[in-house]
């Protein structure tokens, strides 16, 4: 079930911490590396540091931006040094192994996201995920190396996989961690195929321009609406056929938006 | 209790190891690192990787045996990667830290030994040890970058020292940990108090009805639409100020739709 999981690093610097956390991720039985936009790639810095990782490397994916390493995901982490001013849902590692192992279990499509060296991700692009997962810190020297980051968060994701694959022998694994928890109400007997990334932000940019529409945003005047929307359809994990309703929902708003503006519809 | 717990690094050969085992202690609150027989120490490679954590190397001890590293240790874990010809006793990280956060608990002095990059610790060695500790890793990848090894023990003992400061404070942890059942990953730092039920039925009521008037849901073939939506909008638990967002859409697309209609603004 790692195989549905992904490791995602935007915008690294350093290429040795790309061979790092391919060596990190295969000890961990980890494959799928994405890279977003990074600095040096392949490099030879990256190939002595993954040691053995070189399979991993040579398969990982560059691509230029976060939308399309996330396009086919249904579930993604994003790694996150502190807090940030719009609240979001945050978890720490283990409760994000747990519901990343329920959701691949479910067929689901998995992403941890992990941002540049010197300033992690953006606000932006932490609000394309669903969950922000912290690593536990002292205060005042909360930065991780990147690789080091990445070490967490495949080790967890092996525990759960072990924990998974003891319970499906019979026996429960003596382990601080085999309470169960639930990362999303949904874990079972969901009638429908969770949206895509990519079917959530086609309906996030349809929703935008109705609210544009209507005249209750304006993007001169951004305030947190947006991203306060985002936040909460994310948080719903909508499935396909409750995206497919949403975008009817607005489909009709603007059949009456252009009536009233003495246009055609759309 | 931290503070009583060393982590050794037996005839360590890359320098820039030391320097990123440093990190991952300072990060997760660990100071006292003992160096047995380095290669290359003090070195400019260790000084760049520790980042941040100049205090840790410059307070490292050097010294030319592990028995004397052990000196004043209490208990003492060894690192290991594989099942030895003696049998000894084998825990799993999490159980370590727990151990070794219970003998701090009672003045003991703990100690983790990991050994060189390429063969880790000799038979020998292990045997000064009480416990070999294991980390999960996949056959035939084992082998762990020594400093990853560092960080993936300095979070277990992180994660044991945070799991027993809330429980002094009489309140459990939030986590997988603790046997705790966590049905929404918000509990605490949201910066809106959750909408009420009463709240989120209104705003439902108000959805339904806008619903009808643009002409997407006809109550006389209900199909499964409202449960659909209620269903989603549950899932996402949303606050009062979304819920405040939500009633401002819906107002402005009544207020077009009434336009279109040719009628008064509601």
């Amino acid at each position: 079930m790692l195989s549905h999981v992904s490791i995602v690093l935007v915008g690294t610097s350093h290429p040795g911490n790309i061979g790092a956390a391919a060596r990190a991720m295969k000890n961990m039985g980890l494959q799928h590396l994405v890279l977003v936009s990074p600095d040096s790639f392949p490099h030879p810095d990256a190939d002595s540091r993954a040691s053995g990782a070189g399979d991993v490397l040579s398969g990982a994916r560059v691509v230029s931006s976060l939308a399309e390493a996330l396009a086919d995901r249904t579930v993604v982490f994003g790694a996150s040094a502190r807090q940030r001013t719009l609240p979001w849902p945050v978890v720490e590692p283990a409760v994000a192994a747990k519901g990343a192992m329920a959701a691949a279990a479910q067929g689901g499509r998995v992403a941890f996201v992990f941002g540049r060296e010197d300033s992690g991700l953006s606000n932006d692009e932490l609000q394309r995920c669903h969950y922000h997962v912290q690593i536990p810190t002292v205060d005042g020297f909360s930065s991780l190396n990147l690789a080091m980051a990445v070490q967490v968060i495949s080790y967890e994701l092996r525990l759960e996989l072990l924990g998974l694959l003891e319970k499906a022998r019979g026996k429960a694994r003596p382990s601080t961690r085999s309470a169960d928890l639930m990362l999303s109400p949904r874990d079972e007997g969901w009638d429908v195929e969770l949206a895509s990334m990519e079917e959530v932000d086609q309906f996030l940019i349809h929703l935008e321009q109705v609210l544009v529409e209507i005249e209750f945003h304006d993007p001169d005047r951004p305030r947190q609406l947006l991203q306060r929307l985002r936040r909460l359809f994310l948080r719903a994990h909508p499935d396909r056929m409750e995206i497919n309703i949403l975008r009817g929902v607005l489909r009709n708003v603007q059949r009456k938006a252009a009536i009233s503006d003495g246009n055609k519809p759309h």
